[in-house]
């Protein structure tokens, strides 16, 4: 499963609006014949893949895979009849579908005779490579991480604006690798008009990785001319967080980076629609300049927005804690 | 040595200024026969209450003990005199004693036959119970450690001004424990008013415990009648941070916990007197509300009060970050 979960990991990033599935395919004897991650929306599913390269020897064999297999007929055929067709005897799973359109796959393989076992790592699958995805299942929204970069004190920039390189050069580069594993950035026109971004994601050499998220600036005002998002960014003139969930659910968005600043993140807040909270702390003090997020709908210390933190670690000298809130 | 280092930890806050040594004596055997930590300012040395629980035992025997031997005369005689009256062979120890009215004593034993190595643990224990008086030694000022709570998005208080229960009971026990273990608290008088805050180190049942540090309050403003600190605070009518710190220094004072608020905490770091910064990070956001420090003397990104991330660990669902300026 292990395996299956770096296939799916691998794939992250280029499925949405389908999960980045992972599968494995075990011979009868056990041995990995085959490998596959879910192919850009419309094309192969993990398990067509995985079966593909195994060819006959999955023959009797296993089938090892981060998603209970989809049994309904979308744009690809159901990876059940796939499974079966290739003489699969066993099916491990991590995680049930939770979409009522594509469940009932455990039930069709087990009427056909195949054994089906569910649950193996299913943590690391829903909190890892599914995460976005299945809480787009749930709700139907797009799953929202909000990425801030601070000092110690709070500050996302000092007091005469400057924010440049507040966190170190290890957590700008993960922070690039994460960007090119999402579907869509959001910023709001403050932040183009202070900061004028590219969001792009991008190497320590300053090239383009392969994979690029969907740029979104929200806001009523035009964009600054000349403004490097001005031709490139999907602009949505709301201030309603829910318009702009709605509008990148049409646009195949599943898990989108939210990176400010102030005032979309308390708008976001506000709203209840942050789902994670990824905050790079530098070990830095400031004493004067902008707070991460602005209103909150907070005004008395009992009405806190609480979080629970998930994971801290150091990147590089920064800390990066990812918190979710509690509900 | 590493229940010599716990001697030194046991008696930690009750000698300043003398600094809190602990001292293990083994036996020709390398049996453990005495132990002791450095008693109230005016009162014996470990090295002395070692020795005298050890009797006749200390006869060619190891004494361990973290800071090197004083060789002075002060309150009490010299402990390398002590050493060699009961015939210790051995001495090791941690740290070297910066101070210089009281080095020479690895000097003095060598001179009179006994081995004397150094540096064991050192950094354990320079970083440990020994801190705040290593510093002392070598700058003549007390150690500050600045301790604050906040939310992550690095405010000490809604809106309101509400900071109550901020972090959680796990850290305010925490707090209280710390402040036992140290000489003195310091806040402004802008905290008095808001907070009419106690200062004293009391267990979970709110009983204070039986060490309790100095109580200090720095403003020039008169503290509001009745207020909890008003008769038992030492109040410094003054702003300027070396002139609390040569204050304290004439009360004995070595360990100091500054408290805050964000306009005193602004006053030290300007003035380059905070050594280490201890933050109580509650994962909540409050969107609005006070920030730790106000005016650090930082206007553009490139002048942040650097620090290096000493330790973090979680204190109930906080995190508990402490870090030093880079110098
Ligand atoms: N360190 C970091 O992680 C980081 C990240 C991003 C930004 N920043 C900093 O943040 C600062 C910019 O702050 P900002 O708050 O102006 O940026 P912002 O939140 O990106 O943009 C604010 C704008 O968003 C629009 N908006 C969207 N929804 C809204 C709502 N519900 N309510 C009100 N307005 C809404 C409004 O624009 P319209 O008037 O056009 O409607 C508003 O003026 C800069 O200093 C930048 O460097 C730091
Ligand atoms: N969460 C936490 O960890 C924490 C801890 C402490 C306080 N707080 C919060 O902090 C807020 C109070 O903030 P604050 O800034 O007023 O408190 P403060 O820093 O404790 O007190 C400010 C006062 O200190 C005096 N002062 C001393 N040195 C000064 C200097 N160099 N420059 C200017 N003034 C100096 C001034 O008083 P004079 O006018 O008398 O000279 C000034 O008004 C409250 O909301 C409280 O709850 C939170």
């Amino acid at each position: 499963m292990a395996l299956a979960v770096a296939e799916s990991e691998r794939v992250r990033g280029s499925t949405s609006p389908n999960p980045p599935v992972g599968c494995v395919v075990l011979d009868a004897h056990g041995h990995a014949v085959g490998f596959g991650g879910t192919q850009p929306a419309g094309g192969p599913h993990a398990e067509v893949m995985a079966l593909k390269e195994a060819g006959v020897k999955a023959q009797g064999g296993t089938a090892v895979v981060t998603l209970e297999p989809c049994a309904h007929y979308g744009r690809t055929g159901p990876c059940t009849e796939a499974l079966l067709e290739a003489g699969i005897k066993h099916v491990v799973h991590a995680v049930s579908d939770p979409n009522p359109r594509a469940a009932g796959g455990a039930e069709r393989l087990r009427k056909a005779g195949v054994t089906v076992e569910s649950g193996l790592l299913a943590d690391e699958v829903s909190k890892g490579p599914l995460r976005a995805w299945l809480h787009y299942a749930r709700t139907g929204r797009p799953h929202v991480t909000w990425k801030y970069a601070a000092s110690l004190d709070g500050r996302i920039a000092a007091q005469d604006g400057t924010s440049q390189w507040i966190s170190s050069e290890t957590s700008r580069k993960e922070v690039h690798d994460l960007r090119a594993k999402l579907d869509a950035i959001i910023v709001g026109t403050g932040t183009v008009r202070s900061d004028d971004p590219a969001l792009t994601a991008r190497d320590a050499d300053g090239i383009p990785l392969p994979r690029q998220p969907l740029p979104v600036v929200v806001g009523r005002s035009d964009l600054p001319v000349g403004a490097k998002l001005q031709h490139t960014a999907l602009h949505l003139r709301t201030h309603d967080p829910d318009e702009v969930l709605t509008a990148l659910v049409a646009e195949g968005v599943v898990d989108v980076l939210l990176e400010g600043g102030p005032t979309v993140a308390g708008a976001f807040l506000r709203a209840g629609r942050i789902d994670r909270v990824l905050a790079y702390v530098a070990p830095a003090l400031l004493g004067a300049g902008p707070a991460a997020v602005l209103d909150a709908g907070v005004s008395t210390i009992t009405d806190a927005v609480r979080l629970t933190v998930e994971d801290v670690t150091m990147s590089g000298p920064d800390l990066r804690i990812s918190a979710v809130p509690q509900t």
